[in-house]
This record gives C-alpha cells, structure tokens and sequence, in this order.
C-alpha cells in the first residue's frame, strides 16, 4: 500500500461495487440478495399481522431483526447457534440492525404489525453488518411495497432511505470500506449508518488497537456520510423504483 | 391434474430442472449452489484436521452434516434453532446426508479428516432432503479434488456418486419429485438415495396419509432408482468433471 | 454362524420372544411393559383435552410420542438429554413411532384430545424402535378402552393394529429381528412398520455398511411385512382382546 | 382415619411391602428394582475409571446420584427435562441420594474410580426419594461386589448399608411411610436416612402446612430411625447376602 | 481452638454481627441489605398482580424465591448460570428460602399476588442460606407494609416472623455460625429455620463427613432454636418496627 | 426544564456524583461499588493463570467483561438470564467494557493471564454501561497493583485510565450523564469511552428517536470527552492512588 494502492487495486476512499438481486427468495415479503465486493447477504422481510408484548395496545407496528452467518460463509466454518448461547457479536449486530431499520418507517402509520428483518451472511468479506443494514432497507422498502399493492396498508408509512458503510484506520491511512484482510489488521473501526437527508442513525468507532483523536473521528465520519448519501442510497432507490 | 398434467405443466415421472452453481462460497473447500426446480440449497464441504472422538485413533476419517432452513425460505417464517432444542424434523435430515455421503468416501483412505457438509436451503419448493444429499455430494466431490490438488491427499478416496430423489402418490397417482404443494397433499411420501451402480443407500417411505401395499412401493422405487442412475448422478458427473 | 445358527440359537428367519405386562403403570390411561427378547420398553399412553396449536380447531385429535432411553438400559451408561440438545437417534425414533401410532386412530372420531405415548427403554438389546411402536400400539388401544369404557369416547376410533420388526444382512446372511450384537455389526439396517391388512405404513432401509440392490430389499421387506402380520399383529390382539 | 385406620388399611407406623427384584438391567455393574408399596424405582449403579474434575489427583473416587421420573409414574403426565432446565425438586433428591450414598463406602479404598447411581421412578405413590436412597444402596453394594469379583477391587470398600424412610403429620396423627395421597395432604413432611449404627446422615423436615415443635420432631426422628435400622436395612441385607 | 476459641475469636455458641441496611434498593417493594459477619447478601422483595399457573383461581397469593452468588463473591469465581443448567446446590438453596418465606404470611389474606424475593450473595463467608431467610423476611415484611400503606392490601396477611441459623460439629466440638472455613471443615452440617414462636419450619442435618447420633442433633437443633428465636428474630423485629 | 433545570436540579452539562467504595468483596485480586448518582455497580477483578483458546501461546494476556443486573436493581424485576439466552443488550455491553478495558493494558506484558471484569449492576438509574467502564478500569487496576505487590508481575502493564460518559437530547437540549427518566424520553442516545491522553476507545451515537446531524453529534462528543478526561478521569486516579 505503500504506492496508495489496496490490495484489490481500490483508493482508499474507493467503495467496491455494489449489487442487488431482488426476489431471490420468492415467498416472503421482501427479498434481496445484496452483493457487496465479495461480501453476500442474503436480506428478507416478512410481515405478520402481531407485534411484541411490549407493543400491544399501542396501535402501532414493530420491525425488528435477526442476523447470521453461515458455516461455510468465511475463512473458518461458523459454528451454528444450537441449542446454545448466541454469539454476542450477532446479537450486537441484529440490534444495530433493527434500530437503524426502524428509522426507515413511521410506526404508527404501519399500524400494529411486525415485520422481520432476517439477514443471512452467505458470503463474509468484510463489512456485513452495513450490507446488512443496506440490503435490509431494501427487503423492508419492497414488503412495504407489496403491502400497499395489496390494500393491506392504505397510506405509505416511509419515511426515508438508511443505509451505512464501515472504514477504518490501517497504517495509518484513512480506508473507506474495509475488506476482510483489510478489516482484521485495522486499529480503529467504524461504522457509520444515515437517512438520506444526511441525519446519523448510528455512529460506532471502536479501537480493538489504536485510539484515535476526535478530530479524526470526525474527518473520518464526513467521509462515511458523504459515501452514504451520494453512492449507496442512491442504489438503493434506483433498484426499488428503477 | 385430470389430464396427467401437473400444477407445473410437468408428466408426472418428470423431474424438475436441476443446475449446479459451482464456487458460490469462495472459503471452503467445496462450495455448490443447486437449484432444483425452485428449490435452493447452498451446500459446503468443509475440511478438518481432527475427527470427533468416537472415530480418534483408528486411522479413519468421518463425514457428517448439517442441515438447516432460512428463516425466509419457506411459505411462513421459519425460526432459527437458537438457544432451543433442534427441530427433529431438522435432525432426522441431517442424519441421513451424513450417512448417504459417507458412502462416496471409503473413510480409511480419507485419514484422520473430518468433513462437514452444510446443507442450508435458501428457497424451499419440496424435495429439500434429496437436494441436499445430491448437491452436498458434488460439495464433497470439489473438496476433495482441492485435497489432492493441494497434495494434502496422495490417492483419491472416492468411491462413487450418490444421489437422490423424492416421489409420492397423490390422489392414486404416483409423481416423481414432488413440489412443495403436491408434497403437501401426498398420502405417501418416499425418499431414495442410491449409488451410481444402482445399490441403494436410504429408502424412506411413510404413510402419513393413505399407506401403501408393498407391490406399489417396489414399483416406485424401480422408478425412483431409475431417475437416480439414469438422470441426476449424470448430472453432477458432469459439473465436476465437465 | 457357519452352521446358519445365531449367537442365541435362532434361525434366521426366528422372532425372539415377546410378552407383554399390561398395567405396569397403574396412572396413565393405557400402560404396557413390552419384553421382546432381552429388550425391555416401558410404553404408556396419557391422554389429554387439548391438541397442539397446529391443530386446533380442526374438530381433530392427535398422537404423539416421545421415546429415551434409561442411563441403566445400555452396555455403557446412556446420559440423559438434560438442559441440552435431545439425541438426534432419539428425535428420529420417536418421529418415527409417533407417525406409526397415527395410523392406528381415525383422528376426526377421537375429536379434540391429545394422546402422548412415552416410550421409555428399560433394557437396550437390539429392536428398540419396533419394540416402541409395537408395544405402544398396546398403550394406545388400552387407553382408548379406558375412554370408552368411562364415557369419553362415544364410539371407537380404532382402525387397525400396526407393528413392526427390523432385519439386517450380516456377513451375507438375511437376519430377522437383530440383538444388539448382530445390529452392531450389520452392514444394512431395515425397519419395517405395517398395519394388520399388510400395507406398509413405514419402511427404512440404511446401509451404513455395505448397499444392497433393489430386489434385495424387496425379498426382506416380504420376509419382514409376513413376521408383522403373521407372528406380531396377533400377539398384541391376544393380550387385548384376550 | 377416624378409627386410626389409614386409606390402604395400614397402622399409623406400619410400612408398606418392600421388595426387591436384583438384576432388572443385565448390563450395570448393580442393578435392582425396589417396589415399596405401589411405588417402584430402578436403580443402577455404573461404575467409570475417571473421577470429576474436583476429585482429581487425590487417589479418592467419587460416587454421584442421577434421579428421575418417567412420564407415566404419577398422576399426570411428567414432563421430561429436555432442553431446559432440570427441576429444582429433581436435583434436590439426586443430591440427597448421592450424599447418603457416599456415606456407605471409604472413598479412599474406591481409588480413582466414580460410581453413578441413576434412579428412575417408574411409578410414584410417595417415598421416590427414600425409596431410591435404599435401592440405590442396594445397586451400589451390587457394583463392589461385582469389582471385587472381577479383582478390580482388592479390598472392600464399603462401610454400612444406608436407607431411610419418610414420615408425616397429617390431621395431628404421625404416619410412617405416605402414600402419595397421604403425603399431599401433610402438613409436616420428614425424611431421615441413617446408617446401620443407627447414626444419621440426613434429616429433613419441612413444614409446608403446619411447623411443629421441636419434641414433636425429635419423637417422630425416633420412630424413624427404628424403622430404618430394624426394619428397612435388614431387607437390604437380606436381599444382597442371601 | 485447643482453647475452646476460633479463628475470629467467637466462643462455640456466638453468633456473628448482624446489621441490616434497609432500602439498599430504592424500586422494589422491600429491599435489605444483610451483614452476617462478612457474609452480605442483598435481598428484595417485588410484588406482582398474578399467581403462577399453579396457584390461578385460587384466591389465594404464592411467595417464591431465588438465590445466586455474584461472580466475585467467594473465593474463586463463580461462574454465571447463564444458558445452561441452575447448579443444584443453588436450586436446593432457593427453594428453602422459598418455602421458609411463606410461612410468613397468610397467602389467602394476601389475595392474587406473587411476592419474588430475590436473594443475591454480594460476599459469602458461610451461613448464606440462613443469612437469605433471615434477610428475605425482612424485605417481605417491608414489602408487604408498602402495600398497606399504598391501600393495595386492606388487613395484613403477616403471620410471624421466620430465621434461621445454621451450625455445625468441627473436630468433636459445636460451633454456631460457622464462617466459610470453619464450614469447609465441618463433619456435620445443620441448617435450622424456626417461627417466632419456636416451631420448626426447616430443619436439615446432613453428614458429608461424620454422621451423628439422634441426641446430639436433638441437642444442636435445640442450641440452634434458642439462637433463632431469643438473637436473630428480635433483631428482624427491630429493624422493621424500631 | 423550561428554565434549563433538570429533574434532580442539575445543569444540562453537569454530572451526578461519582463516589468508589474500594474493597467491597475482600475475595477478588480487585473489587469496587462504584456509585453514579443512584446508579450502583459492583466491579470485581478476578485474575486466572490461564488465557482463553484464542489467546493461547501467544505470550499475551487477555481481559474479558462480564455485565448483568440484579432482579431489584430496576423499576420491575429484571429476569435472571437462567437456563436460556443471554440478553441482548447484556450482550452488547459486556463487549463493550471488554474492549474499553482491554485498552488500560499492555496485554504482553501482562503474560499469559486472564482478567476478568464482573460488573453487576445493584442499582440501576440510567448510565450503567459508563458505570461499568469507570469502575471496572478501578477493579482492574487494584488487580494489577495487588500481582506487583505479591510479586506476580515484575513489570506494571498499566498503559492509561480508560473512563466514560453518557449524553443525549432530549427536548433539544443536550443533556449530560442521564438518569433513568431522561434516558427513557432521549431520542437520542450516546455513550463515550476515553482516554486519559484524550483519545476515543469507543464512541456509539444512536438515535431511537430523532436522528441529529454530524456537528451535532461532533459538539456533544466535545463535551463528553471533556467530562471524561477533565471530571473523571481524576476521580478514578484518586481513590486508587490517594
């Protein structure tokens, strides 16, 4: 890197690209399966007609989500959450999730509804949990759709578009959206999710290595945004109103 | 179906279009994506240096696999496994892919390896059970032609392909590979896995509906063995060895 | 075995012997001890007026079963499926017993009640699934007699009796009805379930071992269809019927 | 009871029939059946050449109780243990049985061996818990006379037989030995388990219903006591020395 | 102790410092603090408007309790039930502490209610199981003088006050109260729990080392009795009514 | 708040009181109760001569967080995470207080050891997880202190003081430190860990609510990592080093 080349030839502030496949699981729903570089998730959103006990009798909705790798997803094969504790980094994610996703929608428009967001990793390289959070507007953004087109909502309750992308500090140098490889030798990690009128729905920077100023943090935050609000939603829009 | 046609316009001795999707995962050592009619499977073979303790110290290998649905898979949400016991529908199918597989391998010649296969439907349209046997077989395949590229195996373990197909009796009238709407309805259900000289590994039948006398179930495991032999284990001769 | 003698004196084709104690359970509604051979299971049949809430108001009943084995039972000490994941073996053998027993009842006559059947292996020696199923056919029909008897059933759901036996092929040889010794050390593993009419209500057949072709199959399955019908079916009218 | 008689026509402190039927389970170094009254508990005792971790490196063994009750023994339907937690009255017992038991062998000259007593309830009608502390004694003393057969003992560990019994207050009369029907409606509930010198063990009394004061308790430890070493611990001796 | 002194200087028969610091926890209905020597164990009391299923329709209210010891309390870590099975020794703990408890009160006067009493070891030094009860009642009595004075109960249901000590024989001699390393020692243990006007609630004597007569324990419990009821009651009774 | 006051009468930018009780449990290698406003949590430090699987032969230590709340510390009882998932959100804090701490120490220095942090929250009134990071970095190094004083380590691993603080808006005004009421009504939540050289270790922004623009979030983590470094840092620097 020492020429301000990634491995994979990116600039540093350089996404990888970017791909949707809508309805790839054709029952529930939503479905998409988000391509981002190598990283694949597999994104569904299914509606039931209940919402949680801490919701009832308020008249308005819930949307909630789960996340997961599978075995053969990564560099080593994942061990399956059986009959045992949940990793806590899946549940630190499907929270993350969850919350940013539920920004997406006025609640009490939706009415007392549940929706799940189920995010399945089936390719990891790198940056799953803002894939997750991307690819998850999607599923959510075309079971709303399909809800509409049914009569089962009769007005629409979005709000705006979220998405998120993660960088990192690695030698030194500022990287936009880190790569596996990329990811593991970081010092610091970000992940930054926004709407599309450039408001922060979550803001992460943790340092496994090297702390960094808050100057930094906040140079490397205006980044994250503007990669946001001008390259991934716009995808986003386009692959769900063409 | 009072003409002899089905839902899907297919004869009822017709099997479903079957595809292999080599490399979908780029990490384990085999990796297959099979469609079969709708039906998505992502299968995995992953390689160990250990087996597990029942097997330590004899000098043989093992074989075994896991099997499980995505949440959005299925016509209503499917719930993960978490921190609860396993489904036993869930177990009984991961039982028997472990043991139809372990017939491709003489174990001994595999050495102290443990491969497992992960099964994981991405789309659920009937016959999940032998689209996992048929494409975790060609997982297994590629990963072994990785060991003995890489060196790590010095002769090749292979015995022979093994497949399978589903087929039932619906309203008196006996179909080759089911889909999700005529398994449904089916009073009797049949499984076959067989190896490609015509021997058979698994024969499952059972009458949640309408049992059967053992004249009609010999007739259909005739067919169902021709369907093995003649016309899925060509198929994934094919994707492996082109 | 090279005089066609087995370990215990059998031939072949010979049943070990098998006897009931009805009654062994003085509370359930339907209790019988089943020693076939040295096996030993303990089966009771608990009623009661709720169905599961797959079933509910359907106007129809069901039945169901769980099997385990005790820690004594076995050649090594069994642990129990304690706080953790139940035995796969055991999820599989007690699906197989419930799917048997639905056979025995006209679900919509039994109206909404629940029957469990507890299958519980005092004594392993080979056989412990057919031993279930036969033994629980037993508690099933006692307590259906109970429920007529006081009232609860005004007429009888019974349609018809079901067992079963498992064979093998060892060192070559077709072997009815397999000790743990034998079962141990057969290359092919066959179960068989029928009702008294001689339909087959489940058939499996497993070769962990050595596969076997088609016609194979079919000439066991008729020895073991005529052992059902002929030798077990009658034993369990006797001990209800008198 | 107004004639001092009690609902099975015994006296106040009469025991009920105790029985034990040696060998139930062929495979178990110690195994027996006690029927005490209409309650009956298999008993087992297995015996492994490793000891817990906590008892490592003392050149001490170990002897620990499993306790259960299947699904028929009592009047409703028990529900077994699986894949939640083990009931807090479960493990109450089984530590009850596994430190009376220690009570009955020199550890020491066990060596490095553990010795698991599984008690299984096949029926229940009172007293499982003194029921499978003398059964358990009794399958214990089975397994070391078994060792010491085989040479796999050189000296005999065992120090003195061990057995208890329970006893109630109920409509101010003192009982020995409750039925189950008895036992509910009890307002004070005692257990003691005692040595053959007539010293105790273990001695719990629980008042539920009515508390008592301490003379009532020790007159009632007496009676118990009496019981245990005249009339319970003989028949253990009875039954394992002929 | 040749001098008839232990370790902290206490004769046989004395007691540890009691102390309690109510409203340790302002939001729960009743919440104590309690010092025994250094033993500290945080008890509270929390009320809920609903029975277990057990108890509905009864018109009566139910009391129930649970134990656990933080991590650093003891003196190697204990580890968190978490996602796995309660240790016994806790389970037997919590359901002493539960049973003592209601005898404290009338549960029908207390109508459809459940009081929890939580009982967490901040520091354990020995006597944790009385130090629960003697604790416990406090944050019930507190608990339940909130509901008066709210007007959610109109008479009060309080019966009497519960404690208990525990004591134990340590190279021939009788100590009360014993500290952690005394009680590692003991030959014989002895929980005792009375009312205030002396009956006995609980009373458990259990010998991991050396069993004991009838008479001596008839002569602990009596010790045991008089420390309940003439030091530790009258201090409950101070600290609630002062 | 019209008039800038909060609920306790605090300014919007002041922080409760902070105060340490050193020495809380006498057992652990280091133990604090660390007290925030009402807020409470008791921190323990327990060392282990042993590093997890991942950490072996590395010739590194590591340092894990533990974090739950006790059943009375809230305003309704908090389950206890018995037998079944570890919550979420215990989940995503005890990562945190892992990775804040973790950045105190020079972890090859340290050796191979492991440190574990137990942070059980009594009280709870808002700010547990900055609680938890603050005093825990106590717990922590009194645990150093007490290896060097005992001659376990020769060098001092110590890097820097690691502390945190909450913040939010609530009505539009930025609030410091919340309590429990203010937390509730946020709508936008934030938690930094700093420090003592100024540098960010984590820093999470989360808007259930409203989501805030990046100078906004900018100002407030100004302010927090003012009262980090400025406020409590200090504090924690005095009760350790007097």
């Amino acid at each position: 890197m020492t020429d301000g080349k990634r491995a994979d030839g990116r600039l540093p502030l350089q996404l990888r690209d970017i791909a949707f496949e809508v309805g790839f699981q054709p029952q529930p729903h939503g479905s998409v399966l988000i391509s981002w570089g190598e990283t694949r998730v597999l994104c569904s959103a299914t509606v039931e007609n209940r919402v949680p006990y801490f919701m009832q009798g308020k008249g308005s909705g819930w949307i909630t989500a789960e996340y997961d790798m599978l075995p053969g997803s990564g560099n080593r094969r994942v061990r399956r959450d059986r009959g045992s504790l949940i990793k806590g980094r899946t549940q630190e994610i499907q929270r993350l999730v969850g919350r940013s996703l539920r920004q997406c929608v006025n609640l009490e428009r939706l009415g007392e509804k549940q929706i799940t967001i189920d995010c399945d990793v089936l390719v990891a390289d790198g940056g799953t949990r803002v894939a997750s959070v991307t690819g998850g507007a999607v599923a959510l953004r075309l079971a709303l759709l399909r809800l509409i087109a049914d009569g089962a909502l009769t007005q629409d309750p979005w709000r705006c578009w979220v998405a998120g992308v993660s960088l990192g500090i690695s030698s030194g140098v500022v990287l936009l959206d880190l790569c596996y490889e990329e990811d593991s030798s970081a010092g610091l990690d970000m992940n930054l999710v926004a709407a599309s009128d450039g408001r922060i729905i979550e803001f992460q920077a943790t340092a496994e290595g090297e702390p960094a100023s808050l100057d930094t943090l906040n140079d490397m935050a205006r980044l994250a945004l503007k990669a946001v609000t001008e390259e991934v939603i716009p995808l986003q829009e386009e692959v769900v109103e063409g």
